[in-house]
């Protein structure tokens, strides 16, 4: 079976998340509902990983096999733009090796993560950053930040963990956050992401941030595996998948 | 009674516009209402001008008389956002003299348009720029809206027009075209402007781009006040009111 990848960005608020879910419409069902309007055939596509309710993609990727290459990638890519919701757009396609798959293939991925600083948010931010009214210590948000920064064990910072055998040791290649005040975001990458992982790592920065937690508790659930007192997990609108690497 | 100066951002989206309207919902009617939760009474709430359906603003202006001086202008400010919906912000509020008119003391309005190229619209670009999938010469965009620029008759360039007896004469100050492909921004200040003005004017220009009508035939309308042959209306979602002069 000819196997496509495609690159497809949407805006989050319209759906609860990325995966298939009964009686929610989600990005996967749209892109399912697509493909067997085009070509009849129910497929299953497979995302690089899950993105919950509200997150944005700019960049998210999937695979799906197809039961023929009717249809060049290209073509496609048209067929799919044409069918599906404008909040929903696919950015590429390609025929790939049956070897490749969107979500083992991938080496790592970039997410961004945006906050708004003022008192009031402007109507169109609504839905695409964390409005956070109270000042905050950028320079405490940059050094929580930075202890992110290598490889450590997240367990503190995975929500929901089922499988608990399952490594939570994870490599945070970059965090860098950008200024430009009242808009700050932070761009994040790493080999892999536990779920909810940027929301609760953005969520600790925030606390340190706003003086409420101790930059070095946040050296402390890095080190013990277990999570600090409060836990705020950063609304799922702030965030943005920017990029899947392989 | 007190006059208050209100500056408002607003989602354009989720409006019919500004102007109240029977049976659709608008920006003005929004304030109004939240007035009215607030103090319970009815007031009539001025805008600087209209903006039509789907138009953003990034600060419209509007004054509105009040039947006492009860709450200080912050504590409006206050107030109204915690009563109107998230897609309309009242920025700043002040008390004014009653020589203060929102729409009669302007003397002058900045607006921005945006235009995004590329084949595939960006989802979170929905409703935020006018999407032109075509090439287009990007110097005879900025040559097209040179023309405009300075004292002319805008008849040629304005919808609907009831009133014929009003002047049509209007002077645009600047007109600058930002470019950082695929996203391109006209901003464009005057004097005042009439009725879909902005918009014919960016339908001109789109249109010499395109290569579907030449640069003189903007000079030809702005010199007998006749349209040219097929006039584009730019769509309001491209639209934002930027700031209102005094």
């Amino acid at each position: 079976m000819p196997r496509l990848k495609l690159i497809v960005a949407y805006d989050g608020t319209a759906f609860a998340g990325w995966q298939s879910q009964v009686h929610r419409n989600t990005v996967q069902d749209e892109l399912e509902r697509a493909f067997h309007k085009i070509s009849g055939a129910h497929v299953r596509v497979h995302g690089a990983g899950r993105t919950d309710t509200e997150v944005h993609a700019l960049a998210q990727c999937a695979h799906v096999d197809l039961p023929s290459r009717r249809l060049s990638a290209g073509s496609w890519s048209t067929a799919l733009n044409a069918t599906l919701p404008p909040m929903v757009r696919v950015l590429r396609s390609r025929y790939v090796s049956p070897q490749f798959h969107a979500r083992f293939s991938a080496t790592g991925k970039t997410y961004r993560y945006r906050i708004w600083l003022a008192a009031i948010l402007p109507p169109l931010e609504l839905n695409r950053a964390w409005h956070i009214p109270q000042p905050i210590d950028m320079d405490l948000l940059v050094r929580a930040g930075r202890m992110f920064v290598g490889k450590h064990d997240f367990a503190a910072y995975a929500a929901n963990r089922g499988k608990k055998e399952e490594s939570t040791v994870r490599t945070i290649s970059a965090l860098k956050v950008r200024r430009r005040a009242p808009d700050v975001a932070i761009e994040i990458s790493g080999d892999g992401f536990l779920y909810k992982m940027v929301r609760l790592m953005v969520g600790a920065m925030v606390r340190v941030a706003l003086g409420k937690m101790r930059v070095e508790e946040i050296k402390n659930g890095l080190r013990s595996g277990r999570a600090h007192s409060a836990r705020i997990v950063a609304p799922g609108h702030g965030l943005y998948l920017v990029k899947v690497w392989y």
